[in-house]
């Protein structure tokens, strides 16, 4: 896919279908989680991958908001050498844009970073950022009808030009 | 380009040729930033674009480690209705790989995020985040020699499976 495209018409989605993500697939998702460029070229993106359904459920049962996470064919939880919260996002956003441009969608969720955590045996000393949920999705369900979309502010709202 | 092939290959940059961007293409980059995905749909994300010589010069010397910035052909400053790195850092991704796929280098930057308010005339009440530098890039110094380019760690390295 265009990476023009990919970007732009990239939604987050929580709503997957019941397919699992082949390997090749997930591997091209990490890689670019991988190659994403870091603050100081700090590198600070760590990836713990779950795939096991009972561990999946486990985590969407960790708060109200994350139960739509129970359909995600993998769930890529973002732990960091170093707090770093807009590193992660662009290590988040190259993975789910690549995944799109894949046929697979993808929304972050924070859950409680502790639980997570603990949930995952992740050492002492590292800091759960947020989880990323993929799974392919139902291109007929994957966009609200064109009548009820909530469309983003347009660019002249957002833009400003050589000052505020 | 390839959305796969953008998302990877991409490298921050901080040299750049004495090349305007076009306004077409700036609004590409734009439509990049705008079309990010948020955390529960705030669109907290703004956009200041620079690109009067003066005031990237000004932008440039608000800190040592910003004077290459001063080269840049245009610069996005990311202000924000409410602080959230994690967004800013989507946002910042989405922005960079479209230009990437354009053959437009960037990198972040942080400076005084006072300082560079006031130069910009950002009101109170909204948050100075990152700035993005854009530019051309020479292919033929856009890379460092494969002899010595730093390589990312490898991705059995950072990924753990299941569990850490």
């Amino acid at each position: 896919m265009d990476a023009y495209r990919a970007v732009v018409d990239k939604r987050d989605q929580r709503i997957f279908l019941e397919r699992p993500i082949p390997d090749a697939t997930l591997e091209r998702i990490l890689q670019a989680g991988r190659m994403t460029g870091s603050s100081k070229n700090r590198e600070p993106n760590r990836f713990v991958v779950v795939r096991e359904r009972a561990k999946v459920a486990a985590i969407a049962a960790l708060g109200p908001q994350a139960r739509w996470v129970a359909a995600a064919a993998a769930v890529v939880v973002i732990v960091q050498t170093e707090r770093h919260d807009y590193d992660a996002g662009r290590c988040a956003q190259n993975m789910m844009v690549v995944a799109w441009g894949d046929g697979v969608g993808s929304c972050p969720a924070h859950v409680d970073e502790t639980q997570l955590g603990a949930l995952l045996r992740v050492p002492a000393g590292l800091h759960v950022n947020r989880l990323i949920a993929f799974g392919y999705i139902d291109p007929a369900r994957a966009m609200p009808p064109r009548s009820v979309a909530r469309r983003r502010l347009p660019l002249d709202e957002l833009a400003h030009y050589e000052q505020w």
